[in-house]
């Protein structure tokens, strides 16, 4: 199945999301880890959907979500700096999910310059990873 | 707001739901009115979008759905059948709603001849109608 671009960022404005997580990490020196990640959930009927964008990306990992639903799910800096990031500053989403998709970018941008290992830059992480979950419909 | 094709498939691939309902209805000679249906729903913050698929489409109308949500809607077999269907016969949906799509055209081409006017094409409809509803995931 080829994917066009555009059908992407609608799948995506849909049924897309990015969603920052802080989790207590005792090894790390400042205390927390950074875990952001960029998914796309689908019944897993549409599981070939799901391959496809894992194919167009070249990154990322589909697996079993919730009871009958399967996850397109991509995390790491790297693979989400260098492929998922630019796909979304080169085509932008048409929904509220862009507002998403910058505060995302912000907090990978600050991780790429190893901020999410200060304090401040956690603390300022944690503030718009807040926003983003507050902004979250579902 | 200007929407390319390709991202409409991918975003009703998403959102959108193709629905055949059948009603009684005292006024018509069979007892029985069918009226096909098609919906994107979103939350209220992305009602521009549904604007924007009403433009696009040239038909329908942007409803308040239920609680925050709002619904792009379009029912009335000509609508339908110049409108909806044309776009869809051209621009493939990509997930098993194309399924639901090709069931719900075959149901609008019944219609056009008049077949659901009739005690056999009723029963037919009916039949495809409640696959249809089989189908949906939600």
């Amino acid at each position: 199945m080829n994917l066009e671009a555009q059908w992407i960022v609608g799948f995506v404005d849909g049924e897309g999301g990015f969603h920052v997580g802080i989790n207590k990490h005792p090894d790390m020196k400042i205390g927390y880890q950074v875990l952001p990640e960029f998914t796309v959930v689908q019944h897993e009927r549409d599981i070939q959907v799901l391959h496809a964008l894992k194919s167009y990306f070249g990154c990322g990992v589909v697996r079993s979500n919730h009871g009958d639903r399967m996850a397109y799910r991509v995390r790491g800096q790297q693979h989400l700096l260098q492929h998922i990031i630019p796909f979304f500053e080169k085509h932008k989403l048409k929904t509220k999910k862009g507002i998403e998709f910058r505060k995302f970018r912000r907090v990978l941008l600050m991780m790429q310059e190893g901020l999410h290992l200060t304090e401040d830059g956690l603390l300022k992480i944690r503030e718009i990873a807040a926003e983003m979950n507050r902004g979250a419909v579902r």
